[in-house]
């Protein structure tokens, strides 16, 4: 089997993403992350590197209170101050040429008509290089004139209406020759190829038409990260790639196959749906170069800062329990279903929160040569993944050592493609520029021009 | 009188913005304007030669009808397509080094607190060159879930909410050294300097905090094009820029004068408004070669889409009337108010629709040598002026030509700049970083540390 895998840098637009306080490391550089050059710099050694993409997640809110308040969020960047991915995609189109650019975000965060316009102008400018990562925001309902943040499952209802409206935009209303740009006959387009969509839901209601003709791939490349029964059956239906962060390749198995299974339910083909797994990597020339690497990257992780986030993750304040607590103390439901897995995992018999914090860092760490690294590469992408998402330690050293090292020894086995696959991003992960015809978005193709066939108006 | 003027390229991410019909010449490139590298080509031009800024124009939706639909705007491009100009930013900012980068948007486009985020982002990513045209939309209702276009002076109100929000974000809620980004301590920030905003107003509520770090220019560069009564006194109040459309020196003059003392009225200095004329050129190098260059032009503007973008403007259908209407026979209420210019202008005693799309075209258009546009200008700057916004004919023929023939004269006269300015965009007109504090948004400063310090939360 020689499938080559793809390659996402797994970043954020901030100074601590994942792997907190290692933005004090003299090594890394994204202390600065304000600055343009550090992201353009780093995209160009993605591009020229052999990486698939880059994919920005988002956050657009405080999380829940560490020890009360966010103060220690703020004292350890713990991802405040942060920038908006999207703003700066251009300026990485611009100094890339194969590089996929991925950006999460949400409904709450933009109408559907001003945040389709600008993807589709973002496609156009990179050649149709866009993925967007279809969020429900977690976070922020409190910055966005919310009374209170929608429970889980109802976000993913507002999401449903929000991607059926850019749906329609970008699938259904310009049909595919409605463009001329013809300057012997004077006309730049052709209005009976182009509709308006004249949308209406509860939240929404969008006349159009679209004011961007179709680009490249029309609707960007759609990724989603939900885990939960209703996320997981919304990326079944309308995802194009999901991230996973299964703890092994085993587990990941049946978990692929499951999801496989609910998108064909849908009507989709089993391989109409990617899969990408979140890891990260120590690489070292040797073993023991390897293990002291890694111990290194443990002393310079900042321990409360993986519980603050883990807490802010499952909506429990852990700034008031010591360290060496166990987790069995914290009595609250959220802790006792999410932390099963810590359980699982913990050498100690009664895992603390700093086990936690440990086992958090760890969770899906390769540390190793180059070669033992390659072998379980192998071991995940048998196990079903199509591609993996790489969390940043330091930028850009996670991603050179993983370009100089670890790629070459992938490309001898057909891990990774030995060059790099041009057009599209849609195209290398597909084959093909445009949305499946399975998918939900391409029931909107042609249909307003039947609409509008039908009363005269476009 | 030795004072320089400043230049402003007026652009629109379209195929057609002002002069229409320009993008069936050969010479020009804006047939493509979809394409990155026609915008980044054009800005590194404008910064090399001696530009302040690139200001693009922007709408939402479509003007309204034209002989009965928007066939006809679609045909010619007349400002469809558009695309997105704030997503394009980036990249014009990571190829230039002095230019400013001026955007549209307005309140109905993203709720105030990703686009405070977003407007941030590009500040701290340009080193402090971003200005917003703070526009009140005009068009586009129908794509953003409103029943109906709010009035002209509630489009105001709505606007001056808008406002307040994102002057809270970018002046109030983060102290100037909060950031501290210290490795050595290990704080990132000081979260005793950074504070949530609580604002609640009619449409907005935001609980902060801001999530970036005060930006080089913090608050950007604030522009406004208002013309009306409410617009203009919005604009003394809020702006720091107006771009004003006067037929000629001499009725700029006592405008620009009664614009300042409504600025004194409101607390501000007189020159804490700067004033952009909008102008156009064709440029010579004798006064025939001019001449029948502008013959070429209007040779190739076409007429009716000047027509259909004026009725567009007034909210008249004037695509039924026959071009050598008499405009007094179209009687509507806007019309006679809003041509009351054109008549003035006019050669003809009874103008018709002809006429008007030529005095449109004409509008402010400088023919001549280079010295004679020197002469002219400097009327212009004695009249109050301190800056142009030059209206494109070709991309980038029109500011090819400026740079090279008209902008050594204008710096042999003192009327430019000997040399680019370096530092923020705010910098360039005011001599500071920072927003003046005589302005409304400086009342933030500080505000909330105060409430903080009284309530025991940041």
């Amino acid at each position: 089997m020689t499938r080559p895998l793809h390659f996402s840098a797994f970043v954020m637009n901030t100074p601590s993403h994942i792997i907190h306080g290692l933005w004090r490391d003299p090594a890394g550089d994204q202390i600065r992350f304000n600055e343009l050059d550090l992201w353009i710099d780093l995209a160009k050694k993605l591009d020229r590197g052999g990486f698939d993409a880059i994919f920005f997640a988002d956050v657009v809110g405080l999380y829940g209170n560490h020890r009360g308040s966010w103060d220690f969020q703020a004292e350890i960047g713990l991802q405040i101050p942060s920038h908006d991915p999207m703003a700066i995609i251009s300026a990485l189109a611009a100094n890339t040429e194969y590089l996929g650019l991925a950006f999460s975000e949400g409904p709450i965060q933009e109408p559907p008509f001003n945040f389709a316009r600008r993807v589709s102008t973002l496609d156009h400018a990179s050649n149709g290089r866009i993925a967007w990562n279809i969020v429900t925001n977690l976070l922020g309902w409190e910055n966005f004139s919310h009374d209170e943040r929608l429970a889980h499952d109802d976000r993913y209802v507002l999401t449903e209406e929000y991607v059926d409206v850019v749906y329609k935009l970008w699938e259904g209303s310009w049909e595919d020759d409605a463009l001329l740009a013809d300057r012997r006959s004077g006309r730049y387009a052709d209005p009976s190829k182009i509709h308006r969509i004249n949308h209406v839901s509860e939240h929404y209601q969008v006349e159009g038409p679209h004011l961007v003709a179709p680009s490249p791939q029309r609707t960007p490349v759609l990724f989603q990260a939900g885990s939960s029964k209703v996320g997981r059956d919304f990326a079944a239906r309308n995802a194009e790639a999901q991230f996973i962060a299964a703890p092994d390749p085993e587990t990941a198995r049946p978990l692929i196959e499951e999801t496989r299974q609910l998108v064909e339910s849908h009507g989709r083909h089993r391989d109409d749906l990617k899969f990408f797994q979140q890891l990260s990597f120590v690489v070292g020339s040797t073993e023991e170069e390897a293990a002291a690497k890694h111990r290194e990257l443990e002393e310079k992780t900042d321990v409360e800062g993986m519980i603050a986030h883990f807490g802010g993750m499952i909506g429990v304040d852990l700034g008031g329990y010591e360290i060496d607590t166990p987790l069995e103390v914290i009595e609250t439901e959220g802790m006792q279903s999410r932390l099963a897995w810590l359980r699982e995992s913990a050498e100690n018999e009664r895992p603390t929160l700093r086990d936690a914090a440990q086992l958090l860092g760890r969770r899906s760490r390769m540390v190793g040569t180059p070669e033992q690294i390659a072998d379980r590469l192998a071991q995940w992408r048998d196990a079903g993944i199509d591609g993996i998402n790489i969390v940043t330690a330091t930028i850009p050293g996670t991603y050179e050592e993983f370009i100089d090292q670890v790629m070459p020894v992938l490309r001898q086995r057909g891990l990774a493609s030995p060059e790099p696959v041009a057009g599209t991003f849609r195209n290398k992960l597909f084959g093909s520029d445009r949305l499946s015809e399975r998918h939900p978005a391409a029931r909107y193709r042609g249909a307003f021009a039947v609409q509008s066939a039908a009363t005269g108006e476009n």
